[in-house]
């Protein structure tokens, strides 16, 4: 569990990705860094010299060099922990990299947990929670829209916003508060109605902050996108049109890993998970029932559901009966009108229902790659267009949804409470648990926890 | 084909391994680093800094934030490459790396080559060839002893020797050529016998070196040892025995590798890559035989042969059997008598013969684990004990090998001319071959070919 007292040891962990490379990094924080790095290094002595400078030289254990290195030093508080940081710039020898750690703990120092630099950051303010969760978010994005939101959060949008926001509560609060003081003389300093719109104004915040959250999660992870149609529709050659360059694309990005069931897709900057299906039927038997099952379960945990069809075999009632077996609420969905190479007559008009409105049917030739690049606009605009832009500030993480959700419930109960009239100590209470729920987002209310579960999902080094 | 004027180019590479990390690292070197660095960077203006210095700033594209980044400055000459050098210290994230790359070359930079860094240090004169090529062994070294030779050649101590010898060579050069202009007169400026004298130094020092090459190689690469033996000699369990803690030794070591058909058993820092074989019998047959003679192919292909026999089952007439079939010329020997718990009467001397004296015999109880730590000890001696100690300078590279061997025989022809008595012009030509040989290992001779050959070898971004 990590408490404020870790803060007395000195840390060390190899920063950069683990394997064979030109540079490997070995870094050092804590109130020893420094007589630790001066222990082993030859060179000039690092406790005469000042703040971001760089100074090459040698770390020996006894008489043996161990690697040529320079070192980096930060002096607190301007480091990225808040504390003195030594960053050692070695070749990039695991077994290298391996010894001056080694060397370090040796000298007094303690290996990092993961996150544990981070950790201290925040621990230090140099840092919101919310912003240290955006570290790891930006180390992991694979995505333009993925980074651009992890770097705006890093950067303090988000913390703003919710600050923002708590601030407001805290001077509705004050207010009610004022009216308890003078509790017996049963003033109202506070305008009931005035009240009443502010909570409305502050829910409808709080709820377009939550509304992201599927849009900012669609994002950080990748855009689950189900595949489904009836077999021989064309999925294969379809997910082959779109992914036609990706290989080499994802191949340049080195350490790139891909989910082995699904492909990613990612259309001007938003990575589509597609995940195939098997072809849906008439369950025959049993063993397609569970077939079927498995699409429409897929399909439930999706975002973006994509129907291809068959238009030179199939009729418009058929995709009509298709699509409503499919269709679940809060899914996007867009129908790929297949094989129009065969029947060049057909529109999506033809296909229309209720149900799929004829700007949801996408004609393609998935055969001659025709319509694919209308394919990806749709998509791109389902995931993106409309109803949100990523200006907005975005909620990309489940633990701030849950705040949020908490934040939103004590603030329906601030307006049942006002509206039935209950004591006005009572909503007090609700207020203040609005508050803190908000002040679990940026670390203003944190427990020990919370703080080991966040940490604990970042990489060693960080 | 690397040439001198590639250096007008500023090149640009991520130096740090692939995958995520807490930092990842972008070099720029080259006339333009600043510049371009510059032209992405907002901090400070790095154009105005000092070398050796520190800087906190966003890298943008337009508007847009890249990362937060700290940038590294070091001015020519005072830089890994002689040049202008400035490195990113990025999040560690594969798609900021890539972005920042891709924005470095927006700006005009090229994409370094492997080894690129290291060769223009190399062409600027900050090493000499073989402390360049010692950089991509020091990184690739997996064992204490791999490291400490690759630390020494970087370090100059191999350049030193091979300068000392060269310098000898050039001094006699001198002699002799003087002995030319004088050639009408037929004087003998250079005592003949201690001109004899000094070739036949020089040489016993270049055959040292090319004697050290075989441990030399086989500490870079990893001793080469077979285990051969009978089946249920009990190899397997010789086998489990040690490595009895080498799975946790080497997954600590993140990026470590295994080769799938061999292990790897690290003794006191030396790596020994133990094979294994087929049990050895009478063929039988043409299968057995093929079996028979891939163990015997596998033993020629290696330094040490470790030879299993179960000493309650076999009689010293079989042990020397199968010794005087398996033994080959230069291999270094180790019997393992083995299942010593079973007959603790036997002794080593009850199957020594003159192929296979008793200090190379080890009792072992694989089984009970006794009798390893012996064993380790008889392979660590063998491999460097006596005849060769690392103080000394080793050959660890078959390039410096090739060109000592050349030296060896242009050495060779002038011996055997001085001692024939012919003309001193053609001995001072065969005097120059082999400074000109010796000239290679360092890189005061080169052709581009070999650079290239040289510098492919290395990872991007060093």
């Amino acid at each position: 569990m990590y408490t404020r007292h870790d803060l007395q040891d000195t840390i060390v962990a190899v920063a950069t990705p683990p394997g064979e490379g030109a540079i490997g990094v070995v870094r050092l924080s804590g109130p020893k860094a420094v007589p630790i790095a001066d222990a082993l290094f030859r060179g000039k002595r690092l406790a005469d010299q000042p703040s971001h400078t760089l100074h090459y030289g040698t770390l020996r254990e006894g008489d043996r060099i161990v690697d040529e290195v320079v070192v980096s030093l930060f002096r607190a508080p301007r480091s990225y922990t808040g504390e003195d940081v030594v960053e050692f710039s070695c070749h990039g020898s695991p077994w290298i990299l391996q010894r001056v750690v080694e060397l370090c703990v040796a000298r007094g120092a303690r290996l990092a947990r993961p996150g544990e630099f981070t950790l201290r950051a925040f621990l230090n303010g140099r840092m919101d929670l919310s912003q240290a969760e955006a570290v790891a978010d930006l180390i992991a994005a694979r995505s333009e829209q993925a980074h651009e939101l992890a770097i705006k959060q890093m950067r303090g949008g988000f913390s703003k916003e919710i600050r923002a926001l708590r601030e407001e509560l805290i001077h509705f609060a004050s207010l009610i508060e004022l009216e308890l003081d003078f509790g017996e003389e049963d003033v109202e300093f506070a305008d009931r109605q005035k009240l009443q719109e502010l909570v409305g104004r502050i829910r409808r915040l709080v709820q377009r902050l939550m509304d992201s959250f599927r849009l900012g999660n669609a994002i950080r992870r990748g855009v689950p996108t189900v595949l489904a149609g009836r077999p021989n529709a064309g999925k294969s050659t379809l997910l082959n049109a779109l992914l036609r360059d990706e290989r080499a694309i994802v191949s340049d990005i080195a350490g790139t890993t891909r989910d082995t069931i699904e492909e990613v897709h990612n259309i001007r900057g938003i990575a589509f998970r597609l995940i195939d299906t098997a072809g849906i039927r008439e369950a025959r038997d049993q063993i397609e029932a569970i077939g079927v099952q498995k699409t429409l379960e897929k399909i439930r945990q999706s975002n973006v559901l994509v129907y291809v069809f068959d238009a030179s075999s199939l009729s418009a009632k058929e995709v009509a009966a298709d699509i409503e077996r499919l269709r679940t609420d809060g899914l996007e969905l867009v129908a790929v009108m297949n094989k129009t190479d065969l029947v060049p007559e057909r529109t999506p008009e033809d296909y229309a229902t209720p149900l799929l409105p004829p700007d949801c049917i996408v004609p393609v030739s998935a055969k001659a790659g025709a319509g694919i690049d209308q394919l990806e606009a749709k998509l791109f605009e389902l995931v993106t267009g409309g109803r949100l832009r990523l200006e907005d500030t975005v909620v990309t993480n489940a633990r701030h949804y849950e705040a949020l959700r908490r934040t939103d419930e004590a603030l329906a109960a601030v307006a049942r409470g006002m509206a039935e009239g209950i004591p006005s100590d009572l909503v007090a209470l609700d207020i203040r648990q609005a508050v803190m729920h908000l002040g679990e987002i940026t670390g203003e209310v944190t427990v020990d926890d919370l703080l080991d579960n966040i940490f604990s999902n970042f990489c060693i080094g960080k």
